[in-house]
């Protein structure tokens, strides 16, 4: 993957997205010693950045394709993020979600008009129903973040961080399946000025941080985070730009999410899911190599059930 | 009051706050039936419109009165509003709270260099507190609604967002004290084409609602409202206003505020405290009146414990 796909991507999915704002907070850095701007993916379309790969995948479907529809497994933001961009072309989305899926996240998919198959609630199910429908339907699978176009997809958030503000030293971003932070160390390689891309993990779904010192795919042993964006497993295209373009990983504990995320609430006045905090969290616990420094956060996605919150 | 003195307002002050952002949600668009254009005041300097009016005050003081300093009476977010409206031009503020106030919001207060004098906790305490600290110190009173220099500040919210949605039919303000939607009604009615101030207010503490009903200032029953920003008394400077430029109060139920917080969270992603909610729950209220009309709605501030949420 080239700067020019970045670049081609960027403008093939711009129509379709929001430019989210970058905010920062004078009590924010004081608390972290940096100088930290906030790119906000909350206010992204579906309220988290995954409609950017879901998007750039969608308009490369051949028009063959686009006439057989889309499938995908998610019972998360992508979800949704491929439900509005297949429906934004007028192309037929079927996405695979476990059966004990919160059913406001089911409204939400059926909402954007795709048609939802249910699973039973485990990685080899979904994935066995997933080949199962693109067997049937003759549907193209998308995987929600092993997948070059949605990699690609999701380095546009970074992107547009380093247009504005193309100062920045590190940029933190959160490691679940590795589409974002894989897509943000390609746009921090390819358009930063020596920007290091640092990744958080939560310490209950640290299989990056582990396949990092292996040098190889770990899995993750146990998933009891409360950042449920983050459970998911990495995968063997992303891995190797982690491996080759992320400075580094830095776990964190739930607390630590918890405490980030109530300063992001509290102190930016805006709502984040925990996956994003964990960002934040990272940056908090390290806070002593970034003093003084320009530190990029990409705040993932904003949905969250608030009446059920860890505070 | 008349528009030249809003003008120099808005010029006097803007230097020393924020131009908080306009935002618009697709999803509220559909639920309220209007196109709802949200001035988002939680995003302001304290967190709340409050240091618009603090800051018109303060800087109005005469040189001879800033070396004996101003002070106020208030729970909430004109504590922090004056406190750091002093500071930022080297101004004394002495803070009457009440003993019980949160620690949080008398550590904001303390933050912000200013002296916090403690009283019981009833509106007759304090008000007498003040007035003895202004006997001793000579120091400048200024009251959190009924002064006209406040309610000229907090009008500039409704003034910047009429620039930036010339086309406003109807505004939405909570109603308090009075100061918000007396100067949101002094904005719109000398910047507004047309544009018609509605109030929103808690069944709880419906001072206002029956003042107009009754021609004459009336007092709170009950104030046991979630929307502790609402609590306070109307005044007999901001009443007239209120009287001749206010279209009309629409009161909600306590579920209602809680109904209407949850929707600004959950859709439109940022922090807002209850009192704001209680503008988005007069539209939903009477929502069918307002159908496919520009509305613009003040989100009066984001000051919350997320810690304690009604959800």
């Amino acid at each position: 993957m080239q700067k020019e796909d970045l670049l081609a991507t960027q403008a093939r999915i711009t129509p379709f997205i929001h430019r989210t704002p970058v905010l920062t907070s004078r009590l924010l850095n004081e608390i972290t010693g940096a100088q930290v701007f906030f790119k906000c993916e909350n206010f992204q379309r579906t309220g988290a950045f995954k409609i950017r790969g879901a998007m750039n995948a969608v308009l490369q479907v051949t028009e063959d394709q686009k006439t057989r529809g889309v499938v995908t497994h998610s019972s998360g933001n992508f979800a949704q993020a491929l439900a509005l961009a297949a429906q934004s072309i007028g192309v037929k989305a079927y996405i695979v979600m476990p059966e004990n899926a919160p059913q406001v996240k089911k409204d939400a998919v059926c909402g954007y008009g795709a048609e939802i198959v249910e699973c039973a609630s485990n990685p080899i199910a979904r994935e066995k129903v997933a080949a199962q429908v693109e067997k049937e339907t003759g549907a193209f699978f998308i995987h929600p973040s092993n997948d070059k176009d949605v990699i690609l997809g999701q380095g546009t958030a970074a992107l547009e961080l380093l247009e504005d503000q193309p100062g920045l030293r590190y940029i933190f971003s959160p490691v679940g399946g590795g589409g974002l932070i894989g897509g943000t160390a390609l746009a921090a390689h390819f358009f930063g000025k020596d920007t290091k891309v640092i990744g958080g993990e939560p310490f209950e779904a640290d299989d990056a941080y582990r396949s990092l010192l292996s040098g190889q795919i770990e899995s993750n042993d146990t998933t009891n985070t409360l950042a449920d964006g983050l459970r998911t497993q990495l995968g063997d295209i992303n891995f190797p730009i982690i491996r080759q373009h992320v400075a580094k990983i830095i776990r964190v504990e739930e607390k630590e999410i918890i405490a980030a995320l109530r300063l992001i609430w509290e102190r930016l006045k805006i709502v984040v899911e925990p996956s994003s905090a964990v960002a934040l969290a990272a940056l908090l616990r390290n806070k002593e190599e970034y003093a003084s420094q320009k530190v990029g956060v990409i705040l993932s996605g904003g949905n969250i059930d608030v009446g059920n919150l860890p505070f």
